[in-house]
């Protein structure tokens, strides 16, 4: 089969089709969405080598319940032990002997076919288009957040970066409640925001009103100063960006403040896909362009251009 | 009177006596204890000049309720404006318009008298000796951690660092019922915390196995790290240490583990009175000196020396 692969150079090349172990479902991958992890990860991230990718939508070609077999799905990314006691809590997102589809020890989804454990695979309802699809596992991330934190129906949230995962925070957060601004540097981007009655600013035309919560969707390493810059003292600032390296971090106003630093990273999936059943969130104003799968090396490049948003691979 | 002051050089040196303003009272300073952010004030910490020391016991000389002339207090170190959103929480000690006794804007308690708002005195048992009230100010920001997080009597914490906050931080943990380890590299410090049934480590000689709270209390840039090296995934990591400059951090983990890193500073005077009173805490293995306040250079360069504890100014 095709697949987009990494071994410190980035080609579509042909590979040995997969084949499920016991528990495993085959899947025939139909779209996928390229993240910017996949950027990262071939800038050196996480030291992945192997079939890139996470995001997708495909259709069960089998699965230990055949009664599985030819449902739409879309899938969980971490790949769990089962019996530790992570995974018994339901947190096998953090179960410590995983594998991450297409992000650590294990081939990812820019392929044709991908196998996966049956119990991370999630049924799409048919409200859901593959094109919705897509957009599930960055959305699971976003509702993360409400999983990890109260955010208060009075209270001042900021979100930081216009990107896909910010705008998508912006999607999930203004059911909230909350008062709610985007900062961010593309006007296209924050006029998405701005349609769904989202607070828009530069980030240099914010005001000295501190926020108590601050999401870190920038992507980038400056993207903490910033942050800090703008919570208030005993508040909450949810880090979403994850790049390759380090940042230079003054602590003081950390412990002075006592703010609260949060690290941010996958969701379950339930949540993000009954809010695009629901029409409560409709990710496709972020939906840039699609590639076939031939063409992922142009895909990748087109993502990785200053602006874009989601660039998504039809695979079949 | 006699006071140690920070111009830039620090030194004993003849200044005003103080004049108490609408609200304040006049305290006489018994004892004053020397902590390590007033080393790093000398070193250029927070930009502040004038009189050092911010943890005291002190007797009432004038104070707006006559009632108070002659008790014996020790006094809460943030001065706040008692009117805005902050103070009106009971969180004065985060109000944005705030002084900080002997840190920002306001002379602090290594003198002979020193101001003091009304609202910041606390009565001292007469259980409190001198010796002990000296360790309210950092007893208070140890029990501070409890007014954050909440421990659970199963968990597994580690503190890292055996100055004298890591060992009161050990004091009042122990109480939450927690397994309770404590990492250091002086075996004398070591050796106070074993006696009250926590286990003691080298930092070397921690296990593999992570813990689900770690208080990152060793006062140096490197603690960040190895604290993040040794909190479980979803963990929390309390940040007390405060320190002149930056460090450098791999965010990448805290996003991915989605740690929670807390910076914690003072706490409410009440709880740890009250665990001095009633003997809950005993900090008297911590009073390592007491010098005059005469000899107050001295005492700083005393409480610099690796391996210190706590240093004492006995004032009147």
């Amino acid at each position: 089969m095709k697949a987009l692969t990494f071994d410190g150079d980035v080609a579509v090349r042909t590979v040995d089709d997969p084949t499920p172990g016991e528990g495993e479902a085959l899947v025939r991958v139909r779209m996928a969405g390229i993240c910017n992890t996949d950027l990262e990860i071939v800038r050196g991230y996480m030291g992945f080598r192997g079939v890139l990718g996470h995001e997708m939508v495909g259709v069960v070609e089998s699965h230990p319940d055949p009664s599985w077999v030819g449902r739409r799905v879309t899938a969980e990314i971490n790949l769990a032990c089962g019996r530790c006691a992570w995974c018994a809590r339901g947190l096998g997102r953090h179960c410590p002997t995983r594998t991450v589809l297409g992000i650590s020890g294990k081939d990812g989804c820019f392929a044709e076919r991908v196998t996966l454990p049956a119990a991370n695979l999630h049924h799409l309802p048919d409200e859901v288009t593959d094109e919705a699809a897509v957009f599930v596992e960055p959305l699971a991330a976003a509702f993360e957040i409400l999983e990890q934190i109260h955010v208060e129906p009075d209270a001042r949230v900021l979100v930081l970066g216009d990107g896909k995962l910010g705008l998508l925070a912006c999607m999930v957060l203004r059911h909230a409640g909350c008062s709610l601004t985007l900062a961010g540097k593309h006007p296209r981007k924050l006029a998405i925001a701005e349609a769904l009655g989202v607070e828009v600013r530069r980030p240099d035309e914010l005001g000295p009103e501190p926020f108590e919560v601050v999401v870190e969707a920038t992507g980038a390493a400056a993207g903490l100063e910033l942050a800090l810059a703008h919570v208030r003292p005993r508040g909450t600032l949810v880090l979403k960006s994850t790049f390759h390296g380090a940042v230079e971090l003054a602590t003081a106003k950390l412990v002075i403040d006592e703010i609260r630093l949060i690290g941010s990273r996958c969701g379950s999936f339930p949540p993000a896909v009954r809010a695009l059943a629901h029409g409560r969130v409709d990710p496709s104003p972020l939906l840039d362009a699609v590639f076939p799968l031939e063409d992922a090396v142009q895909a990748l490049e087109h993502a990785r251009r200053p602006g874009a948003l989601k660039v998504a691979l039809r695979v079949s």
